[in-house]
């Protein structure tokens, strides 16, 4: 399971006050902070970029590229942003992410595309709603799954998000245990190593009591490493769960020793 | 997954001393103390009770009957402890446990049969050694589930134990994934939604390094959890612990509204 930190997103003012006034040391400062946390990977979250969202997208990217090699997840629903930042990196970038909104089918699926670049797909309804149970989910990952094909993506660029709910929802603990199931499921269902993405911080969104907050995201997190999870996006900066994350990366990683080597 | 005690165990001095000398107040007390801290279920671990194992294991389960009605698991190979406790207890107590040795199998089986006593079967071989891999465990629980089957036992009465090897292994870590990958595969091997125990001391036996030793039980507990494991045998005064299997239970719990019952 590899590390993706969640924290250089615009929704945080330092970033947002930085994006908006051209300064790259924010940024740099941020995306160092996650790599010395252990970060995989950094997810860039501009937002929609409403204003000038190819310049401010270029310049998110190439102010981390300048301070680190990990690979970047460019995280917006704006294609012209995603296209710019595309661009911008120099080393392949992931985009996040795909849904089966048509705006996003008829602009983002393209891109992945033409540029041969590795997508996040959301098991999402066309309206953007969390379809409420596994089954649902399974139902639109065939979908999406089948346009992606339809459009020449190979299926190993793909990564699939189930979509974390948050526990304070009325169903919020079934919510859980159906993520759970859809990245159990997803490999047998498409018949090939489906690779699946998580968002921690949902879970516990909106929740005020951090020692209950840090307890379920840290027990959840194994439950989602022992389904198949690819990829954990996270507080890169909460020391606690990066451990638990690493500790779980230790138990699920493969080794030379293991019978799928040998059979 | 339900919480069972591990505490009430021989090895510990006082409660060696309070056997031989025939005194309940400290097994009284250390149940006492189980429950409080929310255990649903008391392994009485006695050893192999060379000297007076009827009355002593009797001794054992009146005590602690005495104190609590939590439901009782008699742990020993020691077949006349084994039915010396059962008839002691008041309520149906579970036998732990039965393997492919051939003495557990002789005296052990029949016992369960004529008791309809609930089951632990050791995932080991006939010689009382832990299997390689999840392959050679999944063989001799077929093996296990044909002997039960032929002598009569109701599957649903049998509870299969993985064996957790320890850790420090020098294929610990994969000893670990293989012991998941057996929880998983049971129910669709044998056809029916089996029930699993797991001891989560055994993880890191022999372990100094007591934030580590923490850190690997409290990560690896809910990915037995989301594995589908029923019981976990556990240090109950462990309060972190018993946090983290409490929040897995949450996570894990069948509810009226989930499609298993609707479907």
């Amino acid at each position: 399971m590899r590390l993706i930190a969640d924290n250089l997103r615009i929704t945080q003012k330092a970033i947002e006050i930085a994006v908006a006034e051209n300064d790259p040391l924010p940024l740099q400062a941020m995306a160092k902070r996650c790599e010395m946390a252990g970060a995989d990977g950094i997810d860039i979250n501009s937002g929609p970029l409403y204003r000038d969202p190819e310049s401010r997208m270029a310049f998110m990217v190439e102010a981390v590229q300048e301070v680190t090699h990990l690979p970047l997840i460019l995280d917006t629903s704006n294609p012209k942003a995603l296209k710019a930042g595309l661009l911008a990196c120099k080393t392949p970038a992931t985009l996040n992410g795909l849904s089966l909104e048509p705006s996003r089918l008829e602009h983002i699926l393209p891109l992945a595309v033409a540029h041969q670049a590795d997508l996040v797909c959301y098991l999402l309804y066309p309206n953007g709603h969390i379809p409420p149970d596994s089954a649902e989910r399974l139902n639109v990952a065939i979908s999406l799954y089948q346009k992606c094909l339809e459009a020449g993506i190979e299926p190993d660029r793909l990564i699939f998000d189930p979509v974390v709910a948050p526990l304070s929802w009325q169903d919020g603990l079934f919510q859980a245990r159906e993520v759970l199931t859809v990245i159990k499921t997803l490999p047998e269902l498409l018949g090939f190593p489906v690779r699946t993405i998580a968002g921690l911080s949902n879970l516990t969104a909106g929740a005020r009591d951090s020692f209950k907050k840090h307890l379920a995201e840290q027990t959840y997190l194994p439950m989602l490493a022992a389904s198949g999870l690819s990829m954990i996006l996270m507080n890169i900066l909460n020391a606690e769960s990066v451990r638990v994350a690493r500790t779980c990366s230790l138990f699920t990683q493969e080794s030379i020793f293991t019978w799928e080597m040998v059979g």
